[in-house]
């Protein structure tokens, strides 16, 4: 269909690849490049008159300069009088601050959503946002797929017996149920606790582990502080062995070195946020999301519900 | 005037002290840093809950991040109940794409515009845009200050005797007709022309230089070919000696050896883009904005005309 476009800009080349082959297409001819002063130039090298437009772009790191790309693509693009201007986003930054916690903070997650609608978008299609709510941020329709289908399959294929799916937070309960059915297993939670202010948090496991296999699972890995200690406690405390996994591997500062020394077996990452050579370990499985993002590409673009993808 | 908040960024903190200090004020305590995966983390470390805040942030290099943190800080001030929000921008970034030169180009100086209202910004000072026009791409109040009485009055100072200012190119001919005004010099512009297609481009220089010192002056230097090849061809054709200035000192890539090697005896630059230890050559000399800014935002702050700023 020579109406629907896919660009990719320079956070995730690779998986826009694969989404293009996916689709039965190629990226469309543009260039990324910067000025002299570091400020971005972008060449939309083909005519997108009247198509349908998708921008292939995480908010990941460096961030503000990903972010600054897509907003100017999308400026581009709208002026180029496209159709539609679909944001393709496998990982969403900034989605820390979703909330004032504390007095004079932002809220970082909606001024994002403003930015992208002011500079003219007119979807999304995303995966995992840190929390659900963000949807809401936006006015536009966002297509909000799920990380647990593609990171459950990897483990059912596996076979692993007598597995428990644990929750490294209270937070991330409700993931940790969905990868449970999936798998048709039990759940465990790392509960957290402060006895008294200036102590050290204890860490209390909620859920039977001994000697079971353990499956840690997270939305994002960030330090790799969360995973790595509650990797450790389930050992501690009688766990088998155990796997790790999350949608999207931030992998920032220590994680690498952390993840690497810790008792997680094996990690399992996608690769909404490009792995770097440098932090390719042997402990880390990349997944690809390609297949469900062209998949929700081509249900967007022919007009059919995308809620199929969940099952 | 405890209504009056003056907070800086991270893009001119020298500067934004300076203001601060002509205001008679401290600056607020604001803490600007980045979270391991490198999001901007702003913490504001007072009540501004119905001030009329000022923030002093310019989009120069890195300018990516300085429009983040820019836009991050206007979020939070807004939601920490400031009664308004005043962007004080030395130097507007993102100013080369002011219109669609070629097809399919972004036009970025009306993006970074509608961004900053996005933020919850509400009114600007700002000096020497590099194009008028940019005023009318934001909907909310533009103080628009000028460079041309600073570098004049420099000029003035030194007392260079038979001066001929000259505009490096056609765009530029306005700005060197206000200093000439200022100096009571006649004026010249380097006209350059290519004669056919693939040949280089010529110098032709309008106006008489033979024996005069010439004083170039420009809006911004970037990589400094522009000036520098002006300053050589009208030392080339008999000037007497060549100073040149401008405004906003970008000074990206070659621009400080160029400088160095050629015919421009002195530069005056001001300080709307902090200039690095650096790039501190014998050769430049810079003056400050500090006096006109501070001025512009007591008046502002005041309800007082700032046009009296231009005589
Ligand atoms: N950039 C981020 N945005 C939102 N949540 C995050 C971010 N980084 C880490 N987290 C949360 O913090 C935990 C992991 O952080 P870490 O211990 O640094 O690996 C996970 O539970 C994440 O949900
Ligand atoms: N970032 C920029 N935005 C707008 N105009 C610029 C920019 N950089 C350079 N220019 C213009 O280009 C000339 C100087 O560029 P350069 O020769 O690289 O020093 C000046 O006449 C400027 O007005």
């Amino acid at each position: 269909d020579p109406s629907l476009k896919v660009f990719s800009l320079n956070s995730n080349r690779q998986l826009a690849e694969e989404i293009a082959n996916h689709i039965g297409t190629t990226l469309g001819k543009c260039t990324v490049s910067a000025f002299s002063d570091g400020e971005i130039q972008i060449n939309i090298e083909e005519s997108i008159r009247g198509c349908d437009v998708y921008i292939v772009q995480s908010t990941s790191s460096p961030v503000n300069t990903h972010i600054m790309e897509l907003l100017i693509m999308i400026d581009a693009v709208k002026r180029a009088s496209a159709k539609s201007i679909n944001i393709v986003m496998p990982y969403y930054g900034y989605a820390r601050q979703d909330r004032k916690a504390r007095a004079r903070e932002p809220i970082t997650a909606k001024l994002v959503a403003n930015l992208l609608e002011t500079a003219g978008a007119d979807r999304m299609i995303t995966i995992d946002l840190h929390a659900p709510q963000i949807q809401g941020f936006f006015d536009m329709p966002i297509d909000h797929l799920q990380g647990v289908p593609i990171l459950s399959s990897y483990f059912e294929e596996k076979n692993l017996e007598d597995i428990v799916i644990v929750s490294p937070d209270h937070g991330g309960v409700t993931r940790a149920r969905k990868m449970a059915d999936r798998l048709k297993a039990p759940i465990g939670i790392i509960d957290k606790r402060r006895p008294r202010p200036n102590v050290a948090e204890v860490m209390n496991i909620v859920g039977n582990i001994e000697g079971k296999t353990a499956i840690l699972i997270d939305d994002i890995i960030d330090t790799a502080g969360t995973i790595t200690l509650a990797a450790n406690a389930l050992i501690e405390n009688g766990a088998k062995e155990v796997y790790a996994c999350c949608t999207h591997p931030v992998l920032s500062g220590p994680a690498i070195e952390r993840i690497d020394d810790s008792k997680i077996k094996e990690l399992v990452i996608t690769n909404t946020i490009p792995l770097p050579k440098e932090k390719r370990i042997a402990k880390i499985k990349e997944l690809s999301v390609a297949p469900l993002m062209s998949e929700a590409i081509i249900r967007v673009h022919e007009r059919q519900s995308v809620s199929i993808l969940f099952d």
